[in-house]
């Protein structure tokens, strides 16, 4: 019997009805065979990266938000006032804040990790966000951080992202990966329905402008992000290393798309922390066979969603290691009827 | 300004964007109104009550498990090794097992209740499931149930159920208080379709023989069952005294529905730890206004969805209390765009 039946099997003799547990049972059996083990440890070092960059975008006004904001949110994490602070320390998880391309240098930090690939990326409604080379890079520093934190003993990582324009973005390199634009342009925090139409004009011309795209490095580079492709590189490691990663929502998702456009292989080590509130991101999640694990109306980013799914994780584990089987609680199965 | 708009104008000045964490913005806001605190107390005592008992409709085989298996899975809880016990432990919470009414004398347990309104309830399908006296004498074992935890520092506590026999009890409940039975019938944890059928027969004939019910107490007496009336003067006691509960599955809202129907003030103190996979839940969850905090598939029963959820409940609980305000964090609130 190879490992995925023993761990269905071991699943289906708890004590609870076959399937009861719904996508418990199924998050135990990812789990199972990411540690390739019927009785996996528990994550021990769980740690979340929010990835945080700039995006020439923000100057064609498709955001809530000014651009200054995302250095002053970096701020805030670092200051441990946001979200991501407090639901990352409810969950015993530490939080790296990645510098992967905001148009400001920030004081060291110990929870600061400087990749920088530039400051700020283009705006590709004119231009390459990038140059091949630095898309290149973004994908080398993505995995670099990835195997410090494995070889700093992380077992469990939440991806997270933070940067003003990061939807808009999100939605580009899915068109340009070839998605239609309808069926995932969206609010994404909050504005209105005006700049909505601008913002899906902006995108589709951008898309069109830059077309074809000849592979997905290719795609980073004229309308990515060094936040978008550090993450790529982020979970093409994990993915090689065999350490599962959750991503948080639609921009972090829209990376887990093209990385696994790149290698399919991500998709076993990837887990869906939530599903949010931006219309794009359960097209994303389908697309990728990715069940998300909450659902609670969320679109805030940093990785608020995926850390959040950790409880529900670990909880999943404890069924596989800690709960009775019929056999050994003496309990009837129901055969017999 | 009244507490609820001081609340809400709290959370809008956190530093994210308005409503951008979604349902876990409601739920701190709920728990504050409960609280009766811009700043509550994370709860600090979280106990689990697991309500079990036989129900005589089992002789008519609408069930996949033998009755017998009620006493089992009472002695597993007890024993520590179901899934309630591994997810109560996760989360920090102490269960109790309540015995209303199970066909058997278990030895003491620190962890047992013993509140046995009768060794089983009748078979409704042929005769009242109960007198009036005991449908009243469940309900008061239920409120003292209540009133003995708070006593011991109890603040948020969890709803669940066991027995065999409960998902067809909870229908005639429902159909008995005038919800269509095509819209909630379902096959519990696991039956064939001519098994559901035939239960649908049996609980539409059954509520039809029962006609007219005058009141609560009456529709528990006639199809109900001592679990039922327990949970019912168990919420009806927390709602008294102000006292946040969680319900989990169908069997567990379809109390809180009748709950409701005595006193509507239920829905005040009333978390919705889940939405399983039970047809019905849903149907119930909607009339009672409530949002479920998750949506795992799950269909076991025993409180475990109810209390997974804390752990969400809880992170709302810290956004409100523990987050930067804009001001706070000299962030840019976007009002100037």
């Amino acid at each position: 019997m190879n490992l995925e039946k023993e761990l269905q099997n071991k699943i289906d003799l708890l004590t609870k009805p076959h399937g009861s547990l719904g996508l418990l049972e199924r998050t135990a059996l990812k789990y199972g065979m990411i540690k390739n083990s019927l009785c996996p440890k528990l994550p021990e070092n769980k740690k979340v990266f929010v990835f945080s960059g700039d995006h020439g975008i923000t100057e064609s006004g498709t955001s809530a938000y000014p651009k200054e904001v995302t250095v002053q949110m970096v701020t805030n994490f670092l200051n441990g006032g946001a979200a991501i602070n407090v639901f990352s320390k409810h969950n015993n998880a530490e939080v790296f804040i990645v510098d992967a391309g905001v148009d400001y240098d920030f004081e060291p930090h110990k929870n600061l990790i400087v990749k920088k690939v530039g400051y700020g990326t283009k705006n590709f409604t004119k231009e390459k966000a990038m140059s091949l080379s630095d898309a290149e890079k973004s994908i080398k520093f993505g995995r670099d951080i990835a195997s410090d934190a494995i070889k700093n003993g992380g077992d469990l990582f939440a991806i997270g992202d933070m940067g003003i324009g990061n939807t808009a973005t999100a939605t580009a390199i899915c068109c340009a990966a070839g998605i239609p634009i309808d069926s995932i342009i969206d609010i994404g925090t909050v504005i209105n329905s005006d700049t909505l139409s601008k913002k899906r004009e902006l995108i589709k011309n951008a898309v069109e402008f830059h077309s074809p795209f000849e592979n997905p490095i290719d795609i980073i580079s004229k309308v990515g992000s060094y936040c978008i492709g550090e993450m790529i590189g982020f979970m093409l490691e994990c993915t090689d290393q065999k350490v599962p990663f959750v991503t948080d929502g639609y921009p972090v998702t829209s990376a887990a798309f093209i990385a696994y456009k790149i290698n399919p292989e991500v998709k076993k080590y990837m887990f869906a922390g939530h599903k949010s509130a931006v219309k794009g991101h359960e097209v994303l999640l389908n697309l990728l066979e990715a069940e998300p694990l909450l659902n609670l109306g969320m679109r805030l980013g940093e990785g608020t969603g995926a850390v959040l799914s950790f409880s529900i994780i670990e909880a999943a584990v404890k069924m596989l290691n800690n709960m009775a089987s019929f056999e050994s609680a003496g309990i009837s199965t129901g055969d017999e009827l």
